[in-house]
Protein backbone atom coordinates (compact mmCIF):
# COMPACT_ATOMS: atom_id res chain seq x y z
CA UNK A 1 0.00 0.00 0.00
CA UNK A 2 1.33 3.21 -1.03
CA UNK A 3 1.33 5.66 1.84
CA UNK A 4 0.63 8.76 -0.53
CA UNK A 5 -3.06 7.73 0.31
CA UNK A 6 -2.92 9.07 3.84
CA UNK A 7 -0.59 12.04 3.47
CA UNK A 8 -2.93 12.91 0.23
CA UNK A 9 -5.89 13.06 2.26
CA UNK A 10 -7.07 16.74 2.19
CA UNK A 11 -6.55 18.35 5.80
CA UNK A 12 -8.66 21.12 5.34
CA UNK A 13 -11.85 18.66 5.18
CA UNK A 14 -10.45 15.47 7.28
CA UNK A 15 -10.98 17.53 10.63
CA UNK A 16 -14.36 16.10 11.56
CA UNK A 17 -16.22 19.47 12.38
CA UNK A 18 -15.39 20.15 8.64
CA UNK A 19 -15.99 17.32 6.96
CA UNK A 20 -19.16 17.63 9.30
CA UNK A 21 -20.10 21.09 7.71
CA UNK A 22 -18.63 20.45 3.81
CA UNK A 23 -20.98 17.13 3.56
CA UNK A 24 -24.15 19.28 4.97
CA UNK A 25 -23.47 22.24 1.98
CA UNK A 26 -22.53 20.20 -0.68
CA UNK A 27 -25.87 17.68 0.08
CA UNK A 28 -28.15 20.13 1.31
CA UNK A 29 -27.19 23.13 -0.59
CA UNK A 30 -26.70 26.67 1.41
CA UNK A 31 -27.07 26.51 5.20
CA UNK A 32 -27.36 29.17 7.44
CA UNK A 33 -25.50 29.67 10.53
CA UNK A 34 -27.69 28.83 13.08
CA UNK A 35 -29.25 25.76 11.05
CA UNK A 36 -25.29 24.47 10.80
CA UNK A 37 -24.32 25.25 14.44
CA UNK A 38 -27.77 23.43 15.46
CA UNK A 39 -27.31 20.03 13.44
CA UNK A 40 -23.32 19.37 14.26
CA UNK A 41 -23.38 20.95 17.91
CA UNK A 42 -21.16 23.30 17.73
CA UNK A 43 -20.27 26.25 19.84
CA UNK A 44 -20.27 29.80 17.98
CA UNK A 45 -16.83 30.10 18.26
CA UNK A 46 -15.76 27.01 16.94
CA UNK A 47 -18.15 26.86 14.08
CA UNK A 48 -16.53 30.18 13.38
CA UNK A 49 -13.18 29.20 13.45
CA UNK A 50 -13.57 26.27 11.16
CA UNK A 51 -15.38 28.15 8.43
CA UNK A 52 -12.78 30.62 8.07
CA UNK A 53 -10.78 27.68 7.53
CA UNK A 54 -12.74 26.47 4.85
CA UNK A 55 -13.63 30.17 3.42
CA UNK A 56 -9.99 30.98 3.15
CA UNK A 57 -9.34 27.76 1.16
CA UNK A 58 -12.07 28.64 -1.45
CA UNK A 59 -13.88 25.43 -0.64
CA UNK A 60 -17.61 27.99 0.84
CA UNK A 61 -18.48 31.24 0.38
CA UNK A 62 -20.12 33.42 2.99
CA UNK A 63 -23.01 35.74 2.60
CA UNK A 64 -24.28 38.67 5.41
CA UNK A 65 -27.53 40.02 4.87
CA UNK A 66 -30.66 40.68 7.19
CA UNK A 67 -33.73 39.52 7.70
CA UNK A 68 -35.75 42.07 9.33
CA UNK A 69 -33.02 44.02 11.86
CA UNK A 70 -31.36 40.57 12.43
CA UNK A 71 -28.12 39.75 10.90
CA UNK A 72 -27.93 36.20 9.02
CA UNK A 73 -24.85 34.71 7.57
CA UNK A 74 -25.37 31.97 4.95
CA UNK A 75 -23.14 29.87 3.94
CA UNK A 76 -22.93 27.98 0.43
CA UNK A 77 -19.91 25.20 -0.85
CA UNK A 78 -18.49 26.94 -3.79
CA UNK A 79 -17.33 25.01 -7.21
CA UNK A 80 -13.74 24.40 -6.12
CA UNK A 81 -14.87 23.07 -2.70
CA UNK A 82 -17.29 20.50 -4.02
CA UNK A 83 -14.39 18.80 -6.01
CA UNK A 84 -11.97 19.17 -3.32
CA UNK A 85 -14.80 17.04 -1.18
CA UNK A 86 -15.51 15.06 -4.03
CA UNK A 87 -11.73 14.07 -4.29
CA UNK A 88 -11.99 13.79 -0.73
CA UNK A 89 -14.63 10.96 -0.60
CA UNK A 90 -12.80 9.35 -3.47
CA UNK A 91 -10.21 8.75 -1.57
CA UNK A 92 -12.17 7.22 1.45
CA UNK A 93 -13.45 5.02 -0.62
CA UNK A 94 -9.94 3.89 -1.99
CA UNK A 95 -9.37 3.13 1.82
CA UNK A 96 -12.48 1.58 2.23
CA UNK A 97 -12.15 -0.57 -1.03
CA UNK A 98 -8.17 -1.45 0.58
CA UNK A 99 -9.79 -2.78 3.53
CA UNK A 100 -12.93 -4.91 1.77
CA UNK A 101 -9.35 -6.32 -0.77
CA UNK A 102 -7.35 -7.38 1.89
CA UNK A 103 -9.85 -8.85 3.87
CA UNK A 104 -11.53 -11.15 1.29
CA UNK A 105 -8.29 -12.40 0.16
CA UNK B 1 -29.02 14.60 8.33
CA UNK B 2 -28.00 13.49 12.21
CA UNK B 3 -25.23 15.16 13.32
CA UNK B 4 -24.20 11.98 15.13
CA UNK B 5 -22.90 10.60 12.06
CA UNK B 6 -19.70 12.88 12.59
CA UNK B 7 -20.10 13.38 16.54
CA UNK B 8 -19.41 9.43 16.73
CA UNK B 9 -16.41 9.18 14.30
CA UNK B 10 -13.86 8.03 16.47
CA UNK B 11 -11.41 10.75 17.15
CA UNK B 12 -8.35 8.17 17.62
CA UNK B 13 -9.10 6.27 14.85
CA UNK B 14 -9.69 9.80 12.50
CA UNK B 15 -6.68 11.18 12.65
CA UNK B 16 -4.83 11.07 9.91
CA UNK B 17 -1.82 9.61 11.16
CA UNK B 18 -3.47 6.67 12.71
CA UNK B 19 -6.24 6.06 10.32
CA UNK B 20 -2.47 5.14 8.28
CA UNK B 21 -1.01 2.65 10.94
CA UNK B 22 -4.72 1.33 11.78
CA UNK B 23 -5.36 0.57 7.81
CA UNK B 24 -1.81 -0.98 7.80
CA UNK B 25 -1.77 -3.07 10.67
CA UNK B 26 -5.28 -4.53 10.30
CA UNK B 27 -5.26 -5.15 6.61
CA UNK B 28 -1.30 -6.25 6.52
CA UNK B 29 -0.73 -8.20 9.95
CA UNK B 30 2.31 -6.69 12.42
CA UNK B 31 4.26 -4.13 11.46
CA UNK B 32 7.41 -2.97 12.86
CA UNK B 33 8.34 0.30 14.35
CA UNK B 34 10.76 0.57 11.04
CA UNK B 35 8.20 -0.33 8.55
CA UNK B 36 5.52 1.53 9.32
CA UNK B 37 7.87 4.50 9.72
CA UNK B 38 9.06 4.60 7.06
CA UNK B 39 5.41 3.03 5.15
CA UNK B 40 4.11 6.12 6.82
CA UNK B 41 6.94 8.57 6.59
CA UNK B 42 6.55 10.01 10.15
CA UNK B 43 9.45 10.89 12.38
CA UNK B 44 9.99 8.38 15.38
CA UNK B 45 8.93 10.91 17.92
CA UNK B 46 5.37 11.31 15.37
CA UNK B 47 4.92 7.64 15.58
CA UNK B 48 5.90 6.90 18.64
CA UNK B 49 2.94 9.64 20.24
CA UNK B 50 0.34 7.97 17.61
CA UNK B 51 1.26 4.39 18.80
CA UNK B 52 1.09 5.16 22.71
CA UNK B 53 -2.69 6.65 21.77
CA UNK B 54 -3.64 3.73 19.89
CA UNK B 55 -1.75 1.45 22.88
CA UNK B 56 -3.67 3.40 25.32
CA UNK B 57 -7.29 3.13 23.87
CA UNK B 58 -5.86 -0.55 23.79
CA UNK B 59 -6.74 -0.62 19.90
CA UNK B 60 -3.20 -2.31 19.41
CA UNK B 61 -0.29 -4.32 20.90
CA UNK B 62 3.45 -3.47 20.99
CA UNK B 63 5.68 -6.47 21.75
CA UNK B 64 9.25 -5.68 22.12
CA UNK B 65 12.26 -8.43 21.09
CA UNK B 66 15.64 -8.07 20.18
CA UNK B 67 17.27 -9.17 16.42
CA UNK B 68 20.90 -9.98 17.72
CA UNK B 69 21.51 -7.04 19.59
CA UNK B 70 19.25 -4.87 17.70
CA UNK B 71 16.10 -3.86 19.72
CA UNK B 72 12.68 -4.62 17.32
CA UNK B 73 9.04 -3.06 18.43
CA UNK B 74 6.31 -5.43 16.58
CA UNK B 75 3.38 -4.02 16.43
CA UNK B 76 -0.09 -5.57 15.78
CA UNK B 77 -4.09 -4.73 15.86
CA UNK B 78 -6.01 -6.44 18.97
CA UNK B 79 -9.71 -7.78 18.43
CA UNK B 80 -10.83 -4.47 19.94
CA UNK B 81 -9.02 -2.20 17.45
CA UNK B 82 -10.20 -4.10 14.82
CA UNK B 83 -13.91 -4.00 15.75
CA UNK B 84 -13.20 -0.28 16.44
CA UNK B 85 -11.78 0.20 12.97
CA UNK B 86 -14.10 -1.77 11.48
CA UNK B 87 -17.31 0.57 13.04
CA UNK B 88 -15.22 4.00 11.64
CA UNK B 89 -14.86 1.98 8.21
CA UNK B 90 -18.94 1.81 8.39
CA UNK B 91 -19.27 4.87 9.78
CA UNK B 92 -17.30 6.73 6.47
CA UNK B 93 -19.29 4.53 4.17
CA UNK B 94 -22.73 5.93 5.34
CA UNK B 95 -21.00 9.63 4.52
CA UNK B 96 -19.96 7.92 1.26
CA UNK B 97 -23.78 6.87 0.45
CA UNK B 98 -25.31 10.08 1.83
CA UNK B 99 -23.56 11.81 -0.31
CA UNK B 100 -24.20 9.44 -3.26
CA UNK B 101 -27.92 9.24 -2.02
CA UNK B 102 -28.25 13.35 -2.28
CA UNK B 103 -26.00 13.89 -5.43
CA UNK B 104 -28.58 11.08 -7.45
CA UNK B 105 -31.80 12.83 -6.21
Amino acid sequence: MSNELFASLDDTIHAKARLGIMTLLVTQGECDFTQLKKLLELSDGNLSAHLRILEESGYISVQKSFMGRRPKTTLSSTPKGREAYSAYLNQLEAILNLHKKETEQ
